[in-house]
């Protein structure tokens, strides 16, 4: 018989840029298409997208893709839809209700047009010849959350991405544990994959339903408006806030685009329970008394631009915040970032208006991820040979196998944790790599798509740290005419105090040309020359521009 | 009578840069001399020193600097010393012996030639004709750190810098409350300035002393070498990782600039205690077997180039680590540290390295920083009059005014938040704002001090984002030779791939410099084309680069 091949397209070990392959022959089934988000060292990116070049070329070698299952709305799991779609074969496309209106907002974003299949839970369903799945309810930061279960002929697989297991759903719907019970115990599952992100955190991870009553607290009480920020996705959290609004008689407003247009689906879904009248166009907001008005506002993480942070420094159009308001932070700050999250919030202490943040009262956010505990309980109710921790760093993957897997018996064999880029090799007795193969991102800049690589990335990290100097050297037959040379920086030093490091570059390039001679050739001297003279600017002002020389011949 | 003036030169709302002026008459008392540290705004920048202006202008019109106090040994109460001390007329600084050694060796690492004086607690010390004051022992999270008791001809101020009221400090010298409680029945204290970074967190900092233990648990049954990586200037830490090699029976090796100079000079102020024979030189460290080898390395933040960093990727000369050994991250991360941090740990993770760090392990690190209800003690017991927050963000601030001093039945007017830049007179009835003078820190870059600002940072983050275009345009009789035009790109797309990128900035450059006509001035032209053209290449890739036009006329 031959065996699963799985290989995750972005990479293991990162917690975005979901997209895993299984291939059993000549048939692949995709799971999730998401984007990753760029960190401090990609200046300028906007996301990045999983490396398709082995997907690409199974397909030319004959294989064929019976299928994509997308297990939830979140970007790092459909986002890259639209950049993907267009370069793959036509194949269906299935999702929960919720899950299937999101895709379809990304794709119509960027005019891709495809439709998204809906399938209800249980439901099984045969993708080409060799594969057949279900979907399984399970409890997430957005709703109509799916895990996977995937039949194929070595075995049954359980696809569990980000997941909790949320006791008191804020839509009542449940954890479909009666499931999960019985495919432990009936299916002799073969493997389950499971979202290992917070286990770091030994408890239970809090209900959503938590916070409900925590904003109800804040809100209550409040002289001026409310401004609720949060991550524009997260329904429940939305949904509580307009039950709080309800009960305190507080009319709500939605500000900001990505909030806007996720109401808009999620009405068009019926995911949101709203009474009539309760919402308030944003221009008509003025016409609201303050005590009467919650303002639902983008931009929980302190981005740049967003409409939280223009109201914060006073330079949003309509929404301005007084000392008499009340700022709740209902997310927690994503690693990396830190300095804008904080300083909108100390630029609202600073102004003297009442701000919360989970920092300060750790009931107003919950996470959506299941803390060790649970993780624990869904490995031990499923009981599978073969259990991968995914959607976490490296050391969330290691501290899985440590804290979760090993005490519950299992061999080091039986734990996966395959690193980027390894195609794994399933049958029902073991699991070997099969291959290696080299992942690279491509890499989002407007509208540009992979035309920014690592040697842009390194330029654009050099220039911001001590910027740019351009040399431009005349030459008329074949003598350098030093008198006419220009010297212009950016990012270096300012220039009106720069003269004299001007003056100290037009002497040392002389000298560094003469000393090299009449019989170098030109990109030889341009390197030679660029490498010196950033070695002497090292030397006397400790600090590494750019250095871009011009050989102009007139 | 006059009034005492204040100033925070560093400003205030931020933690680092410490520079307190207390002003009467025509004599200055300074107290810290900190250094500030860039954040992610700041590509290339070093560090960050206090703006003195205003300390300067004072000093031109007949003010003296009658005396510079330090509270301890961090850089950001410390550190600027070397650059701001050469900028001033002469004074005596006081320290406590730690401190003084610390301060001396900042001065020396720049040749700068200046004496420190040793005061004890408790010693009152006359400077000038108005001030007096003495040191009271506090506990931090390094050894010798000092509160400071200020005599004014208006009242009596307690200076609170960094602390937290450790019961069991490592080297068994307590807080002196027996002092603070004096201070607070006896002295009618006017004003207490008191650290309130940690205010957000409710509970008792747990003592220093805890982390002992952890460590000792953590060391033992290691396969091979334990690397411990902390702050290197934390010599509590540093006693109680060597306490736990003598007890396990492991030599201990020092690697890492900070360290090894940390390490110096608490062996000349005595404040290590170190038995014969444990430490060994890291160039003798091949000679110890692994499992008899702990190594204290600089790099807990993850920094590029640290030791440990190297180590952790393969790059150190010295310093290999394998799969048997451990490594201890004994130390939070700083907020803006995070991507550093985190990836250093998860590289050890997928090496499979045993790695902990505070987030699953959190005895292994204290805070050195008092929590709330500390700071709510050393208030009740002091009883000013006035009470400043310091050392802390806008957030925190505001936070300590809200849950520390309000509950202590301090009305606003007796609560001071001042903000950056405002200098307040003090009196025995009132505090005011008696001006308020702008304050931008002096950037420290390489050797370069004060020539990188705000529109060099703003440039090398513009670089950052979409790179450079520069555009050399030849002029020969007035008129363009738009053949022998170049284009020349860093950091915008991959130049292979530009061919038609720069095709359309070639033809868009023509077209824009043609529609401008003849009677534009060259200044003018310039400004136009690169503004014109940046909305162009705006509209087709959605990014900005910075474009740089040089006509060159021959």
């Amino acid at each position: 018989m031959s065996k699963l091949k799985f290989l995750a397209l972005g990479g293991m070990g990162r917690v975005t840029q979901n997209l895993y392959l299984y291939q059993y022959q000549q048939e692949i089934i995709l799971i999730d298409c998401g984007i990753g988000f760029p960190d401090i060292y990609m200046p300028g990116v906007d996301a990045l997208i999983p490396d398709i070049t082995y997907l690409l070329n199974q397909v030319e070698a004959g294989a064929k893709i019976v299928g994509m299952i997308l297990s939830h709305g979140h970007d790092d799991h459909i986002g890259a839809l639209p950049y993907l779609l267009p370069n793959l074969p036509d194949f269906p496309i299935y999702a929960s209700p919720l899950t299937a209106q999101f895709a379809h907002d990304r794709l119509l974003d960027k005019k891709v047009d495809r439709s998204i299949q809906v399938l209800s839970d249980r439901q099984n369903l045969a993708l080409g010849q060799y594969f057949k799945f279900q979907f399984i309810a399970i409890t997430h930061s957005i709703p109509d959350t799916k895990h996977i279960l995937l039949e194929t002929p070595v075995g049954k697989i359980y696809h569990g991405s980000d997941f909790k297991l949320d006791k008191h759903p804020v839509d009542g719907r449940l954890s479909d544990m009666d499931f999960i019970e019985q495919i432990g115990r009936d299916d002799n599952l073969l493997m389950a994959c499971l979202d290992c992100l917070r286990v770091e955190r030994d408890s239970w991870t809090p209900s959503e339903s938590t916070v409900g009553p925590a904003l109800l607290r804040e809100m209550k009480d409040v002289e001026g408006k409310v401004l609720v920020t949060l991550m524009s996705s997260h329904l429940h959290r939305i949904q509580q806030t307009i039950d709080a609004c309800k009960q305190l008689g507080r009319k709500v407003v939605f500000v900001g685009r990505s909030v806007e247009q996720n109401i808009k689906s999620a009405a068009q879904s019926k995911s949101l329970n709203v009474p009539q009248g309760l919402l308030i166009d944003k221009k008509k907001m003025k016409q609201i008394p303050d005590n009467k008005l919650c303002i639902i506002i983008a931009g929980s993480q302190g981005q740049e631009g967003s409409s939280l942070v223009r109201a914060v420094y006073g330079d949003h159009q309509i929404v301005q915040i007084s000392n008499h308001d009340k700022v709740i932070f209902s997310a927690d700050v994503i690693p990396g970032n830190e300095i804008p999250y904080y300083s909108a919030i100390d630029q609202l202490a600073a102004d003297e208006v009442d701000v919360v943040y989970p920092d300060i009262r750790p009931d107003i956010h919950r996470s959506g991820h299941a803390s060790r505990v649970e993780q624990e309980l869904i490995l031990k109710l499923l009981k599978p040979k073969f259990v991968m921790p995914i959607g976490g760093a490296d050391r969330h993957r290691s501290l899985f196998k440590k804290i979760v897997a090993k005490p519950l018996s299992y061999q080091d064999w039986q734990i996966l944790l395959p690193k980027t880029g390894e195609i794994l090799e399933i049958d029902q007795q073991r699991v070997s790599v099969a291959q290696r193969i080299s992942l690279s991102a491509k890499i989002i800049d407007g509208l540009g798509i992979g035309d920014v690589g690592p040697i842009v990335l390194s330029d654009r990290l050099n220039l911001s740290k001590a910027g740019i100097i351009v040399l431009i050297l005349p030459r008329f037959k074949k003598k350098f005419d030093f008198n006419k040379m220009q010297v212009i920086s950016r990012g270096f030093v300012f220039m009106k105090e720069a003269d004299e490091v001007i003056k100290y570059i037009k002497k040392e390039t002389i000298s560094i040309i003469q000393g090299l001679g009449k019989n170098v050739k030109d990109e030889e001297l341009k390197h030679r020359l660029e490498k010196r003279l950033a070695r002497r600017l090292f030397k006397i002002i400790r600090r590494e521009p750019m250095i871009l020389s011009v050989i102009w011949d007139s």
